[in-house]
Parts: C-alpha cells; structure tokens; sequence
C-alpha cells in the first residue's frame, strides 16, 4: 500500500501496532479521523495520553482505579470475607454485569503460561497471600478461564493457599445457559455430569 | 459496562467513535495501550495529531499530500493528459498498487448521493472542470463504483464533460478475473456478454 502522505502512514503504523487492526483497517480510521475538526483529534489524543498518565492499579486487590485504592475495595457494603480471583480487569467488569457477586475482588494480571513465559512470581499472586495472611478473609472463588493454563493456574493457588483456614471454590463448569446438548463437547457435558447439581439449588438461581 | 475509571471511560469513549469499533472492542485496545509506556502512548496520540495538523489536500487533484501539490501531480513522468476520476483517497491508492495507470488523478471526495445528503456541489467537480478547460486533457477515465450511486455520478460527469473536447471512458464492469460464472450475478454477466472484448485485446492483458 503506497500512502501518499509520510504524516499518514506514521498515523497508520501507530494505529496498526494494536492488536486485531490490519493496516487497511488502520488506514480507513486514520483517515475518518483526518475528516474531523483538529480540535476533536486533540481532544481524542489527551484522552489517551490522560488515561495513560493518571489511571492506577488498585493497592489492594490491582484492579483499575482513578485513586489508590479501587471503588469495589472501597465499598463498605461489599463482603470482605469473599474474595474472587480473576485473570484479567476485563473479568471483573464482566462479573460486575452480571450482579451476582457481592464479595472483593482479586486481579492477577495473567495466568501462568509457560508457553508465553508468565511464571506465578509475574502474577500479583503474594499481594493475594498476604491479603488472606490478614486472616478477615474467610472464601477465595477462583474464576479463572476453563483452559489448560486456567486449570494450572488454580491448582498452583489451591496449593499457596491450603495453608491457610480457608474455603476455596472454583466457578461452576458446565453446559451454558441456553447450551444445547447436542452441541456441548464431550468433556464439559461429562464434567456437567460428574458435578451434578441439586435440583433444588438450580431452581434457586 | 461499569468500568471503574472515568479517564479509561473517556479513552473508550473516543476510540468506540471510530467506526466499526464498539464499546468492547474499545476496551480491549485501550487497556492493551494501558499496557505500554507512556512514551509510547505519546508518540501514539503525537502521530494523530501531527497527521491532523499537517496533511493537506492536493490543490489539483484532491489527493492526500504533505504538501500544496501531490507527488502524482508533481511528478514528470506521469501523463498530464489522461485523468483518472476517483470518488475517495483509498481509491487512487489500489489503483496505484495495481501498476497499471500511468495518467493522473482528480479525487471527487465522494459520490453524489441523495439519500445521505451528497450532492453534486459537495464534491470536487469544479475542480476537474477547471482542469479539463486548461486544455491539456485529452482522455478522462471514470473509475466510480458500480453502483446506483457511482452510476448516477458517472452519468452527471459525462453531461457535464461532453461540453468538451475529450475521450471519456469508464472503467471496465464484468466477471472478476478468476471468478466462477456459475456464482457471477446476471446483471454482471448480461453486462459482460453485451460489452464483451475481442479476443486478440483480452490477450495482450
């Protein structure tokens, strides 16, 4: 692709270094944004320059945060004795939609892959031990990915934290909600199976 | 999406503005530039602006340029006497790719469009009819869309243009080199049947 500008194809090169967007993609966002007002590319460009700038990983439990200590940390009407483990920040925004959880959070920035090289000492994984060592917390639900690694990760914190007087669960595997069984692979309906609930607390939800 | 920072809401605010990102699709791509350095994210937020501020349009042709006058039109081993009309930048830049056309450029900035509010005299027509009336054009090829859009353009230049003394021809419509015919609309295969090529001109392609 010949871009008749060295101002565009810089603009392309930066837009094209995030993940899933070609240079074509690149290229018809660079150019929507050359029809704006100069005024909006100023204000798009300090949005992300700010974001960047001024936006912190909580102390406590490493979610997103304007402020040291995140708003869910914060909260006084959040159950501190709960504490939900997830990978990434997008998963407790995506737990946070759902309304279903009322306890802490904590993000450990990954999990272990030794594949990419994230190794347990690259995860926030002592800011968890040390949070349990403070003895308030009573259950941990680990709500990691149903992945190989997911698993791997769980197992390593099961291990870090049978030491402590804990209850540890992990989220529900099974046949989604609106799953059909036909189409549902062998091992996750043979875990649904195994793992098999009481009527009586399905019809709870 | 309760996302717990006002400066990453902004940030996602203006990236889902482009089009065909939405609010998801914005997250992820703010929280991987999250990831970068904040020298980084400078140099990414400086290169739109720059983009912005210093890319022209070419005063002859339409075409992006860094400066007043294009390097198509500028340049000398380019034919002066045949045009190539296009409806948008990304347009000259496949046919650039292509190799195969050695003329210049005239970019309408768009297609006449009722329906979106396009009309002629949003485009830059009186451009192409300022330079076709300097005299030195002798051939003008319409390169628009084939649809009812490009069509209606192609036929409001032609009526405009036939005051002049010029060859005006519109790029060739019909099946697509290795396409199937099986799987070829009849409207481009009537079309292909009508306006078909002696064989001997096929050959020398």
């Amino acid at each position: 692709m010949n871009i008749p500008s060295k101002y565009i194809e810089l603009a392309v090169d930066q837009v094209s270094s995030l993940p899933g967007i070609g240079r074509k993609t690149a290229l018809r966002l660079v150019l929507e944004l050359l029809k704006r007002k100069p005024e909006d590319i100023q204000r798009f460009a300090t949005a992300l320059t700010d974001m960047r700038e001024h936006t912190k990983l909580c102390n406590t439990c490493n979610n997103l945060s304007d402020d040291a200590q995140c708003s869910i940390c914060a909260s006084p009407f959040r159950d501190a004795s709960l504490i939900c483990v997830v990978a990434d920040i997008r998963d407790v925004m995506a737990i946070e939609s759902t309304g279903q959880f009322q306890g802490k959070y904590h993000v450990l920035g990954g999990i272990i892959s030794p594949i990419d090289g994230v190794s347990p000492s690259d995860l926030f994984i002592d800011g968890l031990i040390q949070r349990v060592a403070g003895g308030e917390i009573k259950e941990i639900i680990l709500a990691l990915s149903a992945t190989m690694e997911g698993e791997t990760t769980c197992f390593y914190l099961f291990r870090k934290l049978s030491a402590f007087d804990l209850k540890i669960s992990s989220i529900a595997r099974g046949v989604a909600v609106g799953g059909e069984l036909e189409y549902t692979d062998e091992v996750t309906l043979g875990r649904s199976i195994l793992l098999r609930t009481p009527y009586e607390v399905s019809l709870k939800r």
